[in-house]
């Protein structure tokens, strides 16, 4: 029966992060203009782009640790990548907010700039890549994931797998709970 | 006949380029001292080094797909691992040009000074190595390279192929045509 | 003779270090405040942990060249882990010190802070980690460092060999005993 639910989790997590994880394999360049608030999901999101603009007052996030989950998305692969273990260790072991200038002096973004001009930025790069030859733009974009190894699919397994377990701990029914009303969660470690 | 051509091409890139990546096997430590520009392969060459000084106002660029050509040089290995792969990507897909400053905040040199100190500086540090015991510090590098998994082969076969398949398409032409006579290229993606 | 001579040194480096390295392999997030000075082997302490803060004023080196052995503790991994190929080659083949500033800026610490703030920035950010769900918190942890591929042994065993060679180097004595009657060692390359 546990062994049912948790079949049922894993498979309705694993279809519901295939439509965000899809921008991966995207062969033109992706660049995410972050405005407002990117927490969870929505870091991930954005970490599944090539290059990310960030408003200064962006709020960042990866709280799954809060929630009692464990993180999705490849977020424990393409974060260290962007950021370096430490920096993702810090973010994702206390879930803890950073706004755009932290971001940026972690390497998570290029650039943090007022609000109204994060899309201006991130078009006038995405204006210069379009400028260059469109084929040596995506040879070289091939090439760069290969030499750096990119592949998230055994990531993608390792935390769908370890996602669904989480999901079943008592901790998980009360982090979700304590976030719904607002209130800070009481954890027993079960 | 095409098969001629791409053999030909393809052997003449990885002639040109052993000269500079033999920098890649030297034991003792190597670095580079950049004044003025940087760009293709000059920005390649610095990045075999294993420190990099820069003037603040050095102009760095990997201007190969504003060409139509695929990057060589094993620059798509080096660089994400000296700036991070978005970094890597930001330059790489856009061709687009930065200073100094810039350069050190992505990670690309250690220090940005003033044209006339960028020797100097790099000169000071290199006392600081030679002034260290010569055997320990040829096997100090010797294991970081190990635990790096620094091995440009790979990187160098993967790039010098897609360079001469990319240097035969009609863009690659219009690329190096358009920058001879200093006009902004039209490219077709063929 | 000379063999027994190298097991034995072998022997000892390799249980010296066990009790420094059984600290990677603490199931819970590991943070390190560093005041005063971190040399060599407390530099290396610093690096096992998960996140360092750092006074302003720490003084922070990996001298090992100077002393004519070789860096251990997996320093030679986990270094370019956390500042990359370029600053740890920097540090290690110069073994020069720098403050906490450089240390941020390359990426070593989070942060630089006033000596008496260290350890409070410290245990504010452990605070928020403790507040998270237990479970996840391990988790998370676990699957990061199966991401980043940590695995600290074949570098151990790498330095461990390479130390117990260059120590009976006729520069490594010399190393030491500079450094014992603080003047400048004399090296031979021998």
């Amino acid at each position: 029966m546990l062994g049912c639910v948790w079949l049922g989790i894993h498979a309705a997590i694993e279809m519901l992060y295939a439509a965000f994880v899809s921008l991966d394999s995207v062969e033109v360049p992706t660049i995410a203009a972050v405005n407002g608030a990117a927490i969870g999901g929505g870091f991930g999101l954005a970490l599944l782009c090539d290059v990310r603009f960030v408003a200064t007052d962006a709020k960042l996030a990866v709280n799954f640790a809060r929630l009692g989950i464990h993180s999705g998305l490849a977020i424990t692969d393409l974060l260290p990548r962007a950021v370096g273990y430490s920096n993702a260790a810090d973010l994702l072991l206390s879930g803890r907010r950073i706004l755009g200038d932290e971001a940026v002096r972690m390497g998570f973004a290029r650039e943090a700039v007022d609000a109204d001009q994060v899309l201006p930025r991130a078009l006038e790069l995405a204006g210069e890549m379009a400028a260059c030859a469109p084929l040596a733009v995506r040879s070289i974009k091939k090439t760069l994931r290969a030499t750096t190894g990119r592949d998230l699919s055994p990531t993608l397994a390792k935390e769908s797998m370890a996602q669904a377990l989480l999901m079943q701990s008592k901790d998980a029914q009360e982090g979700i709970k304590a976030m719904m009303s607002r209130r800070p969660p009481e954890f027993e470690g079960k």
